[in-house]
């Protein structure tokens, strides 16, 4: 994807500020942090949602997100991967956030709009998805 | 962990909307969803946080996530992991919400308190944190 941002980040050519680097994933601090350690954490492969990328390419990101985690010293913090303009996706290639929360001003901040429970509703959905999988 | 929650649900002591079960991961459907099909996956593991599960029991979350997306057509949706109480954390049991992203209203919504990019404080930043890595 010529095109892509960090697809040309994960080539060289365009500089980054690097964390790590493996056959198929990709670290470093993201330049307009929103709190102090604030890295992504992306597949090598590319695809701009979680479900265009192909499980194998998917094992080692987490266990990299920890890294960085421990590596920070951050005690409390968020792990985001958006998808969708709607969704706050910026670039069109699947990346982890790694947000410490330092405090409450800092970091990201979520809105919970949370439904009131209706069993009946979520038994009918359990049904269709169920058989979708 | 015989007070978690999280844990009672894995065993079965405590009923859930069970979407997926293997080894080591655990689906359900929250019930009190951000929007319709938001999903938890969880390491069957006990950890409290994305640091304390062992890689080796990482690896399948991933892939459960997105069979999931797949199973409920979700289009736009978040991913989101919280580490602490201050970064939205309510059980202490690690797990993975897959939030659909359906309209502005329903599903998460973040607030971004983004950073201003300081290039000198980042790369003494990053060279603390690869030092540790």
């Amino acid at each position: 994807m010529s095109a892509c941002i960090f697809c040309k980040i994960i080539k060289g050519d365009i500089p980054s500020l690097k964390l790590f680097e493996s056959d198929k994933v990709f670290a470093f601090l993201d330049i307009n942090p929103l709190s102090r350690g604030h890295a992504l954490v992306i597949p090598k492969f590319h695809g701009a949602k979680l479900t265009d990328i192909p499980d194998d390419q998917l094992s080692e990101l987490l266990p990299v997100v920890k890294k960085i985690v421990n590596a920070t010293g951050a005690e409390n913090y968020n792990v985001l991967q958006n998808n969708g303009k709607i969704a706050h996706q910026e670039v069109d290639h699947v990346h982890f956030h790694m947000i410490p929360k330092p405090n409450l001003k800092e970091g990201l901040s979520v809105g919970w709009p949370q439904q009131k429970t209706d069993m009946d509703k979520l038994k009918e959905l359990l049904e269709e998805v169920q058989a979708k999988m």
